[in-house]
């Protein structure tokens, strides 16, 4: 019903044949329960996540990394990530998040105690009120200052990299901070840190991103080749899923607050702003109700298919109402905006009792 | 009696002219008891070293910061170094040794296990042996990969420092590796972090080395200016010390076993190697009963200078006798001989001594 190929939304073939990334389609038959995201195209692609699927059925070990970088607000299109997290916590997955303070600081500027506080008052509020299992024995958080481990991995292993892949990768020049050039290998620390011994030693590792992130990707899957016969490493997986469309029709963004439906939003602001959302609405009413709409460019159809839907069935009838012309935006509009009322009612009742829960996550150890 | 500014020795005047490397020699009257080594002109440089000198005489805080690359085998030219520490605790100095075991890594591969041996069984165990107190409370030893606090700094620090800046000063290319761009920072957070907050605050920091190491000097005063305002650092002086001349007439070295004197060798050994000394002697015997030797080109007298004749008097006596031709380089060899065999054979006794307490000085905290 939704073709994740399709090259309007992400230029995948470009993926395929000049970086090697592969459909994600191509093993979903293999996968016991399948998130929506999955069955839906939205994780459209992957790299060796074959050996994830392989340790899911065996019941084998293995683990997710994915960071949290504390910059900004969080948007509806981050609850993707989480909603991946949450999946894997099910599937028995050891949970690695790395709270991104130094790359914060490299990039923008942001010292420590300033990312500190948003990663708890934001980022860690959210997830929890989202529902992750901060509690679960194999989860695992931790700021990138303060991880000793993590630290000491990247500089090891800034051994065997030099400044023209860094540049290269990075788009580096002379003129860059120190800071910025060494931080990419704290985050290739952070990814291969759970294979080290004190953490059970090698195992499958996959890495939720969205394609842009796929250069970083690469390097990390090189570096754990080039120290393999020092540690073991197996070269971690990773997939990768599409962006969510911002309300205005370009990508939904935390700087540009136009396009962003904000967690912290209330339930009202929120329903405010799916109102003004761009959809694939035609001209005029007659021409809508004679062609039908077009639901692949409609940010509201994408909020039901990322977010507000779960049952493919019911998906499968409102998108079909929609190109059938049997529905006109403004009702469509009105019946999402009913869901995103819910939804963030909900999520803000949660988010206050995770407030105090949120608080105590990092002085934990 | 030796002219310290000989441009046959360090071409002092591109030091001072063109870095701003100021006359150890102008400071001399203002301290008190001076080492040898300083009213010898053996430290024949300085920044800012009026700083220290204040500070001495005014029993004010202040603090001297020299690292301990473990890699091979000390030499007798690295006595100078603890000589300077030495005399520095017997000041009120608070001293910092960093054992760089990060840069050996980045520099020559070596792991920090070897490093930390190495460390023991070789540097400290020579520190001690040689005298320096390790149990004083103003006395600070640490390897660098275990310093979080150094690790910490050096990252904060390299935020305001780019690649043009390194490569310039290091002569790092685009394929130099990421740990060797990054360690100089390491180094520069040693000679900073004692005037961090919990050290104390800021003070006055002397760093003694020699003038191949001034760029790293300047740098570090650079970037404790970059970050006054967020600080308050005071940029640490310097002093700058000549090389030991090594046995064969060139550097000494430890990787040229040839050129050196070792700390752990034999007193027979000892003794055997400076009687193959390269000398100031002139071509026939009857030349140097007529117009003397040249005490200035001779290793054995920069032996006694350095290191085996701390009375002036006598010093002088020595250097009279030479350029007079009272004695010839036989018998002034074996007169060396004698006090390296006491020497080495002190060093020795001590050493053994000190092999116990080595052991458990990087297990304090």
């Amino acid at each position: 019903m939704i073709d994740p190929w399709s090259s309007a939304i992400i230029d995948y073939k470009k993926l395929r044949k000049q970086f090697g990334i592969k459909p994600f389609a191509d093993l979903l038959a293999d996968i016991n329960n399948p998130l929506p995201l999955m069955s839906r195209g939205v994780v459209f692609g992957q790299r060796d996540y074959g050996r994830i699927v392989k340790a899911m059925r065996e019941g084998n070990e293995f683990a997710v990394v994915t960071g949290m970088m504390p910059s900004g607000k969080m948007h509806i299109g981050h609850k993707m990530v989480v909603d991946q997290l949450i999946w894997y916590q099910e599937k028995g997955a050891e949970i690695y998040i790395p709270i991104a303070d130094m790359e914060s600081y490299a990039a923008r500027g942001v010292d420590f105690e300033t990312s500190r506080k948003l990663a708890i008052t934001e980022y860690i509020t959210n997830y929890i009120a989202l529902g992750l299992d901060f509690a679960d024995k194999n989860f695992h958080i931790y700021l990138q200052s303060e991880n000793k481990v993590v630290q000491d991995l990247a500089y090891k292993l800034s051994k065997k990299v030099n400044l023209s892949e860094l540049k290269a990768i990075y788009g580096f020049s002379n003129s860059t901070n120190l800071a910025h050039v060494y931080v990419p290998l704290i985050q290739v620390a952070d990814i291969l840190h759970p294979q080290l011994e004190e953490f059970g030693g090698p195992k499958p590792i996959v890495v939720p991103v969205g394609p842009d992130q796929d250069p970083h990707i690469r390097l990390t899957r090189d570096i754990a080749e080039r120290f393999k016969s020092a540690y073991n490493f197996i070269p971690p997986s990773a997939t990768y899923h599409r962006f969510i469309t911002g309300l205005t029709g370009d990508k939904m963004s935390s700087s540009k607050p136009k396009t962003a439906i904000f967690l912290s939003d209330s339930p009202e602001v929120a329903v405010k702003k799916i109102k003004t959302a761009k959809t694939g609405g035609k001209e005029t009413l007659e021409e809508q109700k004679e062609s039908g709409g077009n639901p692949e460019e409609c940010v509201v159809y994408e909020m039901l298919l990322y977010h507000l839907t779960p049952d493919d069935e019911k998906l499968k009838e409102a998108y079909n109402d929609c190109v059938e012309g049997k529905i006109m935006c403004g009702e469509c509009k009105q019946n999402t905006a009913d869901m995103v009322g819910k939804f963030f009612e909900n999520l803000s009742f949660k988010r206050e009792k995770a407030k105090d829960i949120a608080k105590n996550i990092l002085n934990q150890d």
